[in-house]
């Protein structure tokens, strides 16, 4: 293995630094060691096997029985971009809900598209208000409302369960999306049950892969906005036009091409997550840790606090200089503010 | 290693059988275990300087001094993309020279992004000859000209050091895109030397990584053309507004913030191409024993027959379904044809 050797840093291989960061997260052995198999041919009946299986089991994880999987070379931003290029159309509607930085970015996504784009911002460390959603559906017609489960920005847990009622009550045409990058596999999410439209996120987080894929799920409902549009799809690498009959092709498992998938490692850690169980509560034992040591939890209250990462205030009159230097030389590898309006707190 | 076991098919682990498949292709004992190397955080030192050195050894791949490197997470179709939505503003003209069936794919994603698209088709199992592309270029501005260094489905040569001197003579402003997926590290491509404007790869190919990057390099010429667009480019996830900074702050080794990279892999590899030649001839000695038992290539003639893979017609009076499963049987694993014209033969 002497050609590993530029991963090491400092004379410490990686894995004997402790990171505590909100992705890539570790990985277990099962997938390192999956994840070290030869190629396979993407036209090859044993991986239309393999990619069938990955496409059923993501919709199980999500507790959908009709919902379609896109499973695509990417990060979890190109779900963004299939969003908006595949249910926006140009000049439409959008909400934003706003509770971290990466609804800004998600707008941006949207805004390039040609979406016209409202957000609702919540303080920091909040959620957006149910009320509030409601009262600016009343007044303005969204094709959709986007929403973060988490926002990895400040760990605040946003309510994916009682907000498409909010939609479904007051618009019942908008679709719902959730940007669950930060939240799939750590929190719970059922599609079909609470009635959401969209779920995407990447192979990095909760899944528990190394990284390079983007997954995103679409209800019925969404894909027959799709496929009534009434101006041609937007892109092409992320064309659902493209990609519709590939996935559903493979679930019925003879190959089909548009361009190549990097799947081999994906089935393993979908296998392993849905014979066993999600990765919660781990993010409230760091938080009640550090909070007895000085720091604070950013979200404001405990209800909206994610269960799957951590954001902290650091204890009153220290800052990142003080802090992140010590930790790492304690080996523990901690990732800095993300949020621009509390970055050095 | 039990939970490889889904990647394994008819008792056999992948390893067993042998693949003559046009990408993705064989992978090195170093590149496998670098792949199961945990994942690193992307916004870490050692990471940094790891991401730094794969930029700079792309740019010496293509034998340039201050061309561009975009590495993303993706296939090589997210090349197309790029180009598209960054080099071509909608309305523009672009050339298409067709030596196979992916330059219909290339123009098909060029209109998604809104170029008018312009194909010069060169008979089946030829290049497109000079004469043609200089007197299509006399009566035409074009924005682009995109060559397939290599096409797939016909094992086609393009001519990449002839055509940007046509280009410059008759047009100097129109630049010169290669698509070079099934080419870069089979096939010897000097960037600055030739005139190339831009060359597009993925990982999966020439390169012998796993699947899920895409390769794209940039000439300062059409970073310029790019940097004096009077339109918003029109991706988001492959805009190069966006990734620009993040590649410049990569190369002088500060970790920087757009979307997460999937890079574990590349640094082996590139490494030791680097070191070691291209895997140039292997196709030729391919084409000439099947010669011997009677197929026939698809190229034309011999100095327009690829160097990384070869394209064949089966024996006269024999079909896929005579000869495909004969050679699984000796655990061979070939690809059918490709171009629609030419499948079944």
């Amino acid at each position: 293995m002497t050609n590993v050797a530029p991963m090491k840093g400092a004379g410490k291989t990686q894995s004997q630094f402790i990171q505590i960061i909100p992705g890539p997260i570790e990985v277990t052995d099962e997938v390192l060691f999956a994840n070290a198999h030869l190629s396979m041919s993407h036209m090859s009946p044993n991986f239309a096997r393999v990619f069938g299986d990955c496409i059923h089991m993501t919709r199980q994880l999500l507790y959908s029985e009709d919902a379609q999987p896109f499973l695509i070379a990417g990060s979890g931003t190109l779900g963004w971009d299939q969003v908006s290029a595949n249910l926006v159309e140009p000049g439409k509607n959008v909400l934003v809900l706003h509770s971290g930085c990466f609804a800004d970015s998600f707008a941006d996504c949207l805004q390039t598209y040609g979406a016209n784009v409202d957000q609702i911002k919540a303080e920091i460390g909040g959620a957006v208000k149910e009320a509030d959603i409601e009262n600016t559906l009343q007044v303005k017609k969204y094709k959709i409302v986007t929403v973060t489960h988490v926002d990895t920005s400040t760990a605040v847990l946003s309510n994916i369960k009682a907000i498409p009622n909010v939609v479904k009550r007051v618009s019942p045409d908008t679709l719902v999306i959730v940007d669950a990058i930060c939240s799939v596999a750590s929190e719970e999410i059922q599609m079909d049950a609470w009635g959401i439209d969209v779920v995407l996120t990447a192979s990095q987080k909760g899944l528990g892969t190394p990284l390079g894929l983007s997954i995103l799920v679409a209800s019925q409902k969404a894909i027959q906005v799709f496929e009534n549009r009434s101006t041609p799809v937007t892109t092409y690498y992320g064309s659902w036009k493209k990609w519709l009959p590939i996935m559903k092709a493979y679930e019925n498992n003879p190959a089909a091409y548009f361009t190549t998938p990097p799947i081999n490692v994906f089935h393993v850690s979908l296998t392993q997550i849905i014979q066993g169980s999600l990765h919660q509560e781990v993010s409230r034992c760091v938080t009640k840790a550090a909070e007895e040591i000085g720091f604070k939890g950013v979200s404001l209250s405990e209800d909206i606090q994610a269960n799957g990462m951590s954001a902290l205030y650091f204890p009153d009159g220290f800052t990142a200089s003080d802090i992140i230097p010590r930790l790492l030389k304690k080996d523990v590898v901690v990732a800095g503010g993300l949020h621009a309006s509390i970055k050095g707190q």
